[in-house]
């Protein structure tokens, strides 16, 4: 077993876990405790008793995120259940803590119905200032934000899906910028038709891209293409527009961007050589890449990105969600939007002042970057 | 406004809210990053997706418990509402915390439908080692915490009814023998037939206390009153073998000890000097008891205990729950029974070595008292 996997289980046994609960306040006397609990405490939900909205100013509203999943679609483990996705989702609440001051506590729901998520999560509610959807599989994912969006009165996105669309977003704009080739322009193969490779499709055309093709498995995303879900339709309907047909190596050739979400070793020196000059790769399977970038550069690659800490250019989520959360929390921001989403990746890319081919994002340690991506999410 | 009141709610403004979440381990580098996060942490999943058992070793579920209310009976408030409910869920996390190292976290559900709730708490509980309901209104809360009891592989527990009950019991038993009075000849009124009142109940009979009579706002309970619901039913066929009727002056003449569960200031002078000699009185309503202690102990009282901090013998939940559940978790205690309730409310007796009439139980803040109780909670 590799080191960081044997460390990895070490400490998590040594610990039993990663979070804890902590008291802002002390608990140290009679007076004490009469202040935080009773009799107190009584006064304080009798006010929210008369105006359910103080909840965001007297308690762990005002800061706290769920970080909700069914353990259907872990990492890229697959579908191994709730009791496994704890340690992920515990892993993500350091990092709200971590990253932008954000208490955030896994949910892992022994369900994946998608009306029975959808119910518990509504259920839950009232505790959290927002909620964090994770690992919760494709096409499942869509239908459950798209309604708890609908039907809660705190903002809630599904951070596989817009959490990787924002960093993807950001890093192309600074790679097409140093290509000096407009988005309107740009020819984009999008690897991968899930969560993620939906979400980065759809904010790319939002954001003006001109011409995106998707590929799943069996190749091109075309409309008229059989046997697609609904989720492809529609993907079909928006890219595509030449109703190009054929596998990943056909529709790559002359591209300028290759996006993967796919899996490991699937793009080949040949492909990149296929592209048009100065090809930009982001190569993003985890935890090996569709290309390793050292082939990549050798091939002509001009910007590589993986999801890998050992390589330059880490398209890592904790670049985006700490500070979209942070800005929605602070800014009392009921729905996450699209124009938002678009403003964060704009700030994260603006946010390197020194872009190259080798830094198109900001490290992911840069304490400044969430604040950077907060002060945008706003109405 | 009472100055308390005053300093709890400037308490919660400034803090918003009690609680933070924390991380446990060191999150301040790529190499961290890889061990508490990906990749490492996909080598935690894969083990307890093999065992889901293994998330009491590797995750929080070691040690969490959900502190779940619907906020239909918070505090002597009545029903405030989920939101309103989350200060005082707060307070009983930090008090779990304080005095048994728990990493509890507020649950307050927007529902008050009973298989809404029961499917709720089934659907999260994959996260938490326990789950603890709080002011959940009866006779709800009595499907609840059976239901759940009998559908988690977790130790649930209803504080407001076996808190109570654990530290009721404990404190009869030292006062019964400070007055030189067996359990099986005590006669006892207990004032009030809810939650709490019938957790102490069957708590008293199973422990082998021989005579008691419930009252509720109608007088005693007895077998073939009209219009008792399922549960008064069930106290009436197990309390009160004479079927004796009348209001709570009437019962009240000539016996020996009175807990109230009820409201203030029902207890008159009058009605204390009719009890058998020696009277013991707990008058635990809150905030303002059956009787002042001056009061009673004016009209002749030998032993009594309130609710309240600022007299002798409080009764106070936080004597039994962190204990309960430390011990629950530590042993890996599946379903917490009335035999370890009574084992715990023993050793909460016999934990105080200088027993008189103003010390039947510990002090609130004695850092002790969670572990002598922990330690019988034990299959």
């Amino acid at each position: 077993m590799d080191k960081v996997y044997e460390d990895s289980l070490a400490l998590h046994k040594q610990n039993h876990g990663k979070l804890e609960i902590k008291s802002k306040v002390p608990v140290a006397s009679r007076e004490d405790l009469s202040v935080v609990y009773t009799p107190g405490v009584g006064q304080v939900s009798i006010e929210i008793g008369k105006d359910k909205r103080l909840a965001k100013i007297y308690t762990i509203k005002h800061n706290s995120v769920a970080v909700v999943s069914d353990g259907s679609a872990i990492l890229g483990l697959g579908n191994l259940g709730p009791e496994a996705a704890i340690p992920v989702m515990e892993g993500k609440a350091i990092l709200f803590k971590e990253f932008a001051n954000i208490d955030a506590f896994p949910i892992c729901l022994d369900t994946q119905d998608v009306e029975e998520i959808i119910r518990t999560v509504k259920n839950i509610a009232p505790v959290f200032g927002g909620i964090n959807l994770e690992d919760i599989s494709a096409p499942r994912c869509f239908e459950i934000e798209k309604r708890l969006k609908a039907e809660l009165d705190i903002p809630v996105m599904h951070d596989d899906q817009h959490g990787t669309a924002v960093v993807v977003l950001a890093g192309l704009i600074n790679a097409l910028k140093l290509k000096g080739l407009a988005k309107e322009q740009a020819r984009v193969i999008m690897n991968g038709a899930g969560a993620a490779g939906t979400a980065v499709t759809e904010l790319l055309l939002e954001y003006g891209f001109g011409n995106v093709i998707v590929c799943d498995s069996a190749g091109a995303i075309y409309s008229g293409r059989t046997g697609l879900n609904e989720e492809k339709i529609k993907l079909a309907e928006k890219t595509n527009k030449n109703k190009v047909q054929g596998d990943l190596a056909n529709v790559l050739a002359g591209s300028d961007v290759f996006v993967g979400v796919s899996k490991g070793n699937i793009l080949t020196k040949e492909m990149v050589q296929s592209m048009a000059a100065k090809p930009i790769i982001f190569a993003l399977a985890n935890p090996i890449p569709e290309i390793m970038p050292e082939i990549a550069v050798a091939a002509g690659a001009f910007v590589v990105a993986t999801g890998r800490s050992d390589f330059p250019n880490q398209i890592n989520n904790v670049l985006a969600f700490p500070g979209i959360f942070r800005g929605a929390l602070d800014n009392n921001v009921r729905q996450i939007t699209d124009s938002m989403l678009i403003a964060a990746a704009e700030a994260l890319a603006a946010h390197v002042t020194d872009i190259s081919p080798e830094k198109i994002l900001p490290n992911v340690f840069d304490k400044g970057v969430a604040a950077t991506v907060a002060s945008v999410i706003i109405d």
